[in-house]
């Protein structure tokens, strides 16, 4: 059994967007977003409806970015935080576009982008989109309290990103190109503590990351940046940790959405960001454009999921974690 | 844009297996289970944990059946309606699969093997797994009351069945074949009453259905079997009323997984069955091995899932719902 896929034919990302909240705009990377909603209720009544029209958003400028229609795009994977993956349903309903739902919490666009990839790679679909977000708001009061209780963070603590991405997969187009993946699995190494998922899924990522570099024969330095979700602070220096024990410096070539996303001098994220939106809205809106202009030729991304939810988490459980790798690269072969 | 998709080279479902509960085992399709467990806890401490071992459970006798190990799987697709689909996590975290998570609500079994028989027919898997489950004790407390407050339940309500499915999709063996599916759309004609899902799933149902039908040029006669996930009374008819609206009769061959599972003379079931267990163990158990014995030739398999969720459906949200359609087949050709 092999994680990796080589895409024989290999896809195209044709388009992508990303859409952030107000923190988001004023971090390092505000610029390369395609909006900012400076209203944490993107003008709906709840937080959660918020959170769906982010993806809408996201949608809707992707599309508009290739002068692509909705009608134009053979199936959307999607998928989010919320219970029953709401932000996708009610975000993607009126797009009239089949649709696949998937969950795979903050690892969402990775898991989207491989099927996506997968689809159109065998001709089952010409052209396949993935979408996800996340909401600090509706998520801290769904896995954590209400906000309104101001309960306070630990230092290991991750801010969830408002934010959403959106991305088009083509059987035709120029780079960036989907050259293979790795499908992770479940590693659950006894973290029970909600707040500090980075320590959770730093396995997951070492996992998936490591079982990419062994069945491709591929070395760290074969790679400009090996980018994980949003391990953030605690985790990334795990991840680190972890690959030295087998004798792998990831040092070098290692970033992390988490800790690119916010300024650590003048937001208050503690351990980074986190979220499905986060590392989504990185992707879409920063480095695919930097791929696209070669300024990076070829990136690992390898995004992470804590999969625990709050009742299973309050009945005693640890976390279980994954991370889907996706070779995104410049050139074909 | 097409929903449908006919796989070129066409996988076969090497094994199924169904486990379910006590009220289960003792409905009309009691003796297709592979294990019955009359104790909702599954011998665990809480129905979320027993939830999980509904599909560690299917899973094992899955592979026990085809004399599979864990390590023969490429890939697991599976969820379910817990939030954070964590009867699949927890269920299957000890396999050590490459799993990629889905959300379709009760239309996840056909969601599950809709992608697994897309990477196996492609190449990128030589065996695909799909799983899926649902508990009625985890759903009640989590979508409606908890069992300890006896809310009554309408007429319309349907019973979510304790059950779990699971399935292996291979690039070789015998039938039954997949040999196609259509992805559905979302479809949302603004029902708002959660104990009234079939009436919000029957036009996804129909929608999905007659897309195949329309894209394959078939008739619903060239099926012996249309059988939908778990409309119950009242989506069924729902669903024969829309069809014939548009001079379709699907009357003489619709069956309905939520219609199968319980008898309605001895069993409190209201309008029917409902849950990702239902139709997953109804295929799994009952269907499959029928097509393999050419007692059934071609069955269109249109599961159906309600997108909503308590948090939205509070709000004052519509539900969103979803079919997808796989055409299984006892003939590769």
């Amino acid at each position: 059994m092999k994680q990796t896929i080589i895409f024989g034919s290999v896809p195209s990302i044709i388009s992508s967007a990303a859409v952030g909240g107000k923190m988001e705009g004023e971090g390092p990377l505000g610029q390369y977003f395609d909006k900012i909603n400076d209203d944490p209720y993107l003008s709906t009544e709840t937080f959660e409806q918020g959170e769906s029209k982010l993806q809408k958003e996201a949608m809707l400028h992707m599309l508009q970015k290739a002068s692509l229609k909705p009608d134009d795009i053979d199936i959307i994977f999607g998928g989010d935080l919320l219970n029953q993956c709401t932000g996708t349903t009610y975000g993607i309903r009126d797009l009239n576009i089949p649709f696949l739902g998937l969950y795979g919490a903050c690892s969402t666009m990775a898991e989207g982008l491989i099927c996506a990839s997968a689809f159109v790679s065998s001709g089952y679909a010409q052209k396949a989109a993935a979408v996800t977000s996340s909401h600090f708001c509706s998520a801290e009061r769904q896995y954590r309290y209400p906000l309104n209780y101001g309960g306070q963070r630990p230092p290991t603590a991750q801010w969830t990103a408002t934010a959403g991405g959106a991305l088009c997969v083509s059987a035709e187009g120029e780079a960036p190109f989907v050259r293979g993946c790795a499908i992770g699995k479940i590693e659950d190494l006894g973290i029970t503590d909600a707040n500090n998922m980075g320590a959770a899924m730093a396995p997951a990522a070492w996992s998936t990351i490591s079982a990419f570099l062994r069945e491709t024969n591929k070395l760290p330095s074969d790679f400009d940046m090996i980018l994980t979700g949003d391990l953030g602070k605690v985790g990334s220096r795990l991840l680190c940790e972890l690959a030295e024990k087998e004798n792998t410096d990831l040092r070098s070539v290692h970033s992390d959405c988490g800790l690119m996303l916010y300024s650590f001098e003048d937001q208050d994220v503690h351990a980074g960001g986190s979220g499905c939106g986060c590392c989504a809205s990185v992707l879409c809106g920063y480095i695919l454009p930097k791929i696209q202009r070669s300024e990076l030729h070829n990136v690992l991304f390898a995004a992470t999921g804590a999969l625990m939810s709050p009742t299973l988490n309050q009945q005693g459980e640890t976390i279980p974690s994954i991370s889907h790798a996706v070779w995104i690269s410049d050139s074909r072969e």
